[in-house]
């Protein structure tokens, strides 16, 4: 694969940088992630705004304006002409002199073959367990995954796919997809406070806003638990159902009709994109 | 420099690792930082204690038993023969497959000059500001220093040396320090909760066991400004006093009789070590 770093375009196996980058001392870097289909980079603008974002509210600069950015990356998409491809766009604190204060950021990004989920998955659901963790900075979307690496293990243990994080007793996110929860009066709603704002969560607010009553809101986790049906989003798992949260069955562990609905909306809106 | 990858010592300008290591991925590494004064490393055996404690508890194995580790360690000081040198040993999550879990960690360490504080930085102390923050994982000695770095425009604006984090009214540490208070009635007491326990911190404790009483317990953040005296303990710092603290002077803006008698018995514990 061909990567980009910096101001070329060198073989992914060259992407390397030297230990003292801040990304590696301090953990100080922002990402952002998209999809293509056919070459067709899905939601680009959404995702560029995120990035851009990002990086002033972390300090960081981007040499490369809006413009040339995207110039890049659809070179990056033609040269690697991937059936389906993922691109991570980085933006690092760079080489800093005294390991700690950010100096000229090292842009990175590569451009990989992506596994998106599948009917199948949907079907199957995904079963979660609830941990009370706050990310920091969370409107940023940065490199900081701590916790939730440290945190496989236990979800190894407990055999579920993922863990919802809550704050005080209100629920944020997934480490890293959103979390819709369809109430027992027919509205859907997710949380808007202390957590990232996902481009796949932007385009299912859309899209429900046409057909039922949306809130964006605080949800503590005894109404989710009592949901009628639970959701989440994310880039590469588009939608994938809740049917089970810390041993409770959810929805009757079946996909409800609003989660399905909007599974099926959202693929035609991705068929859309590419016709 | 001479440095150390994984199995071999390099040239530090050769110390790089490709971008798919979990370290620039998601943040995920720890590391120990360890000085020495004439080719002795000080306080070794207890960062080396701390180094396998914080490998372990981020589940990342270390290859180098403690002998092998320590024979490397001398070997590179040995071979940059510096009059005081900061060493970096770290351990990364590795090239991961899935950019989420570890794989076999990278271990790098690094030997450079290295500068401690002086006298005078003793003299002047330090101005802070307290700010509300939990760090993750803090019991381990982890890469991620998201906030540290992202607050750093605000202490230049506020023209303050550092940031006193606290939890819910209790103070917990600095981003790289431990902080010590003298109560008005002649303790002296620190924090001992939802923090990382210095090796400084530790010799400090000692010290003052001799001659005064000690506490490890929750400090409020009331307490702490009203405290007789105020101080931080760190590697390279060793112990500065605090002097003002969101713009309350402290011990009437100079060093107190705690720290300074302290300050002196630290200064002596380390020549005894290199002597």
């Amino acid at each position: 694969m061909t990567a980009y770093l910096n101001d070329r375009f060198i073989d992914n196996s060259e992407l390397t940088l030297h230990v003292s980058d801040l990304s590696m001392q301090r953990g100080y870097a922002i990402f952002d992630f998209l999809r293509t289909i056919k070459n067709v980079p899905l939601f680009f603008d959404d995702h560029l705004d995120r990035f851009y974002h990002s990086a002033k509210a972390m300090h960081l600069p981007v040499q490369q304006n809006r413009e040339q950015l995207t110039s890049i990356i659809h070179q990056l998409i033609e040269q690697n002409d991937l059936p389906e491809a993922g691109i991570r766009i980085m933006l690092t604190g760079g080489y800093s002199a005294d390991s700690y204060n950010p100096a000229q950021p090292n842009l990175i990004i590569t451009c990989n073959p992506v596994k998106t989920s599948t009917k199948e998955d949907f079907e199957k659901g995904y079963s979660i367990i609830t941990y009370e963790h706050q990310r920091e900075l969370p409107y940023i979307k940065s490199i900081s995954y701590l916790t939730a690496v440290w945190l496989q293990p236990l979800l190894r243990e407990k055999k579920v796919n993922d863990v919802l994080y809550y704050n005080r007793q209100s629920i944020t996110e997934f480490p890293r997809c959103n979390v819709f929860v369809v109430t027992n009066d027919g509205k859907l709603v997710t949380p808007v406070h202390h957590m990232l704002k996902g481009i796949t969560r932007k385009q299912v607010l859309e899209l429900a806003a046409a057909f039922m009553p949306v809130e964006e809101r605080d949800i503590t986790v005894d109404e989710l638990m009592s949901a009628a049906e639970v959701f989440l989003t994310a880039t590469t798992k588009k939608i994938i159902p809740v049917l089970k949260i810390n041993d409770t069955i959810i929805s009757s562990g079946k996909p409800g009709p609003v989660t399905t609905k909007l599974y099926e909306q959202f693929l035609a809106l991705e068929q859309s994109l590419i016709s």
